[in-house]
């Protein structure tokens, strides 16, 4: 915005809430609700991630159900593109098409209202990229759809897990790599 | 945008699909995911939001998992407001603060991060005001984590359910009745 001072773009991490040991044990779980709380950090997020995804040129961005609904909008808003909802299996409506996972503390799956996105360029955007389990079945279902992969965006990477090799069909961008 | 034709109001709803029978017998579903996905209809309901939303100044949007997630982060952003998530239980790690409801059809719970936002003005926003049990856990459990209620937001409201009724403490304003 005219006149607001320049956001820090390492304001959303400092407000990222590390929990160990959560959902079970040997798992670190990053919890970016303070993130969003804060309207300079949740600014800095969205922001970040917009000019990483803007030079893929997207149509429309896809996001999991839940945590990631909170990001896609605000960056969907800012690049005017479209939200792909990928969402938890029986809360659409059919008809619908769906695509399950392993993750990586058990199992899900992924459901779209099942209307056809030919040749439109998506970027699957995700809070975090841990294995990579949910971003790949996101793609999946986005390309059952019609669309063409355009990359993976995420605020957060961890790196360790190796989430990142398992993508395929576009560049793989993070704001911070842990 | 500076050089963007006006976007008509009216463009979003033109796209809400209306299932009914949906989760269960004699429950009119509005599916607002058709929406998300064309960026020009997506952009309208935004702007019709943010517009309604200004005058009430808040600080935070709160927000019930998990459709309207993907509306608060943009509408946030656009008024440069923090985002309150209120989740579905077990989903945020401890110590939350949480509340049960009743809902049109079955119960349910939301919980948030026990992170005090005291004399914080707070607007409640989800898609759709039905019977209103959901938004009146959103505004107690914003209550207890110390906001001040402002308002209540939603792009569609049923009106023949009498939600509005029920919530208290700020205007209740809605882009479009039915």
């Amino acid at each position: 915005m005219d006149g607001e001072p320049p956001l820090d773009s390492a304001l959303w991490w400092e407000r990222v809430r590390t929990v160990d040991d959560f959902p079970k044990p040997g798992v670190r779980f990053y919890d970016l609700l303070p993130v969003f709380a804060d309207p300079d950090a949740f600014a800095a997020l969205v922001s970040g991630l917009a000019e990483l995804i803007a030079p893929l040129h997207p149509d429309l961005l896809a996001a999991p159900e839940a945590r990631a609904f909170l990001l896609v909008g605000a960056v969907a808003d800012r690049l005017r593109t479209g939200v792909l909802a990928l969402r938890k299996p029986g809360k659409i409506p059919p008809p619908t098409f769906g695509e399950g996972y392993q993750l990586e503390y058990g199992q899900a799956a992924l459901e779209a209202v099942a209307e056809p996105v030919p040749g439109r360029k998506v970027v699957i955007l995700d809070d975090v990229l841990a294995t990579g389990g949910t971003v790949t079945a996101a793609a999946r279902l986005a390309e059952r759809l019609g669309a063409r992969i355009a990359g993976y965006a995420f605020a957060l990477e961890i790196v360790a897990l190796g989430g990142r090799r398992r993508l395929s069909g576009g560049p793989v961008v993070s704001l911070r790599q842990v």
